[in-house]
């Protein structure tokens, strides 16, 4: 298990929060997702057998939002 | 085609509408999705024979917001 941190942006209130986690949280591989709104960052925890951070990226930007590399 | 209104609660701001959208819009058979903060729901065209209604609900939980039936 690795922990990475992506930068996430464009949420603004806790829904924003709520999306980004479930979309995190859906992937296999990930095993936690903690969403910041105030440092506009997610801190993942992921099985890089199962899933890459490119895919995690992916996943933040299919629910709406940038994550810029 | 045909076109559903479905209540979406839990969006407070632009960036809950936008995530909403995109995942209404990823799912196959999904041609449009207009999402309203203001009246708290989405008018979807779908094609019924690729997804159904309750797909769409799904879709919105997925996302981290509430789509009662």
């Amino acid at each position: 298990m690795v922990e990475t941190v992506i930068r996430v942006e464009g949420m603004s209130c806790g829904g924003c929060v709520r999306s980004v986690t479930a979309a995190l949280k859906s992937l296999p591989g990930v095993t936690d997702a903690d969403v910041s709104l105030e440092s506009a960052q997610a801190r993942v925890q992921y099985d890089p057998a199962t899933v890459s951070e490119q895919q995690l990226r992916e996943a933040v930007e299919d629910a709406g939002f940038d994550a810029p590399a």
